[in-house]
């Protein structure tokens, strides 16, 4: 396979030169809407979904058909300075546990027609400890860039990213520090469940490895190299790949948020062809939805990753587009439109 | 058939006597989520939702592979007041379209697996006026229930109730004014989209029905036979069988939760095999979930009735499920539990 890009530079200029959403194929949407029987604006959200992903894909009467989850895992150097509440071996165990089936996010891939494909990132090589230099080099950063970007289905018509990694959320959190600003107690949660002291210690740790690498971040592919982790970037390079594509996606909580947020900002509106499924328990998911200006599909509480939220919003997504393709129009049906 | 009930205190003796959650079960599928390869309580509201489930299904790891949708619609004396947006005759014409698979709810319910059922109650005997006596007669009301209660299919493992009924936020606002107090404009919204004289006549409409029937409104049925329509009391009846099977409900906006407060105010818990679907865009829903205390699973805001908001919280719920029934347990996955 001829790689999409080398270098970091390369993938920069992709972004820059993105496509769009068809804004022909929109109206077309829109009007079909209109024309559905049912009184104008009755299915809320259903009814923006709905023209927004025909918008995307082109289509004024879409269907989803292929919807792929894609489950990233990857070891972080950084819980070495004990930021987790579990052993590193967990994102190894999890990632046998996904491949046997016996994941959340396998149930709810099953359950929404999707096909689940999981990678896992060099496990037995964790990213340096951010609290010490970089958590990658240059090229650590765009073969997991390019991991990602290879691992989306070109004939997909729907992503959901997904990932597992130890000490994950701690990445998350010092991205969103150093991408957003604040105070790094405004972006550190507990994770899987870290105690008090624990979230102590990941607070102190996210703050440290921020003011570590500011002057080097530029933009967010740079915090991505600085501070993430193998799975979140390539989170960031299917995101990116799908865009390519023009099949939108479904984001996750926290982590997959910060991976998306590394795309917004290095180019404006990269995240255009994005949705967020749900918002996590998580304690700065909510902020950090905020600042990428998206609202969520579905609130309940969940706090696992994997893309187990985004998962469950398939649902409403596909609900979305089979109401807008599915339904009779006021003319076809023969009914009084008011 | 033998008819289950031919009284109105016939039908309240049944609620009285209504079945309860298997708490054996419950205990069990709490043990089970205990030990799934996950951090505890990362799933949220799954973890109960799926707990509640099996409770009532007598089962510890269940599946729910027969959901039913029963859209019942009725017409409205109460329309001669000028309270809806549309005339009276859509009613009938969006049951043709149910039938023909053109609705919102058709699409939905095809999405999610569901089988989809429609009722039409005597549509061209609208119930009488609320405004200028009781809509119906004991014995009406009671064909209704009847009605909904023989619609429910005994091999369904969750029911969703949907409505069609020009005029019918109408008729639940003044149930939710008889039931739960306040004003008229407390629990009057815009239904299908009247404008700003539309909703002064329909709270009018609303406080004087409530006014005339106040007296002879006992408990959640009276209140049913004096304002209600046949849909309602359709819904009513249905949940109440589902109740009786021990199926789990899933509630749909404003209309199908004052329907089914007409059980829970007339026996105590009545709607513990309930679940809300989500909150409405229609404005006095959050007010009515509150009444009934009950935390929507989707909000989106739709507002079109049929089951719809119901009808997608189904992939919530099968989700939910999937994940309790599915997911590996620590030992069964090797994964170190923390």
């Amino acid at each position: 396979m001829t790689q999409a890009f080398a270098t970091l530079d390369q993938f920069r200029s992709i972004l820059a030169q993105a496509p769009t959403a068809d804004l022909e194929t929109r109206k077309e949407a829109e009007a079909r809407n209109g024309q559905l029987t049912k009184p104008p604006g009755a299915l809320g959200r259903l009814e923006d979904l709905a023209i927004w992903y025909a918008g995307w894909r082109g289509d004024a009467r879409p269907q989803i058909s292929a919807p792929q989850v894609v489950v990233f895992a990857g070891n972080h150097g950084v819980t070495a300075q004990g930021v987790s509440a579990f052993p590193a071996e967990v994102t190894e165990q999890m990632v046998l546990n996904f491949q046997h089936g016996g994941a959340a996010i396998n149930q709810l891939s099953k359950a929404f027609g999707a096909k689940m494909d999981v990678v896992a990132l060099s496990l037995d090589t964790p990213t340096a400890d951010f609290t010490q230099a970089p958590a990658m080099s240059e090229a650590e950063l765009v073969d997991a860039l390019l991991t990602g970007w290879n691992a989306v289905d070109p004939n997909a018509d729907l992503l959901v990213t997904g990932e597992m990694g130890i000490g994950n959320t701690t990445s998350a959190a010092a991205i969103a520090l150093a991408l957003f600003g604040g105070d790094a107690a405004d972006w550190t949660g507990r994770g899987t469940g870290v105690d008090d002291a624990g979230l102590e210690t990941k607070t102190r740790v996210v703050a440290q490895g921020e003011a570590l690498h500011a002057e080097a971040i530029k933009d967010g592919l740079d915090a991505l190299r600085c501070l993430g982790g193998r799975e979140l970037a390539a989170m960031t390079g299917a995101i990116a790949r799908a865009r390519d594509l023009r099949i939108p996606v479904i984001l996750d909580g926290f982590i997959c948020c910060a991976a998306a947020a590394c795309l917004e900002q290095t180019v404006p509106f990269a995240l255009d062809h994005c949705v967020a499924g749900h918002v996590s328990a998580e304690a700065a998911h909510p902020r950090l939805l905020n600042a990428l200006n998206k609202a969520p599909l579905v609130s309940l509480g969940l706090r696992l990753g994997e893309g187990s939220g985004a998962a469950l919003a398939i649902g409403v997504l596909k609900g979305a587009v089979a109401c807008h393709s599915g339904m009779a129009t006021f003319a076809e049906a023969g009914v009084s439109d008011g």
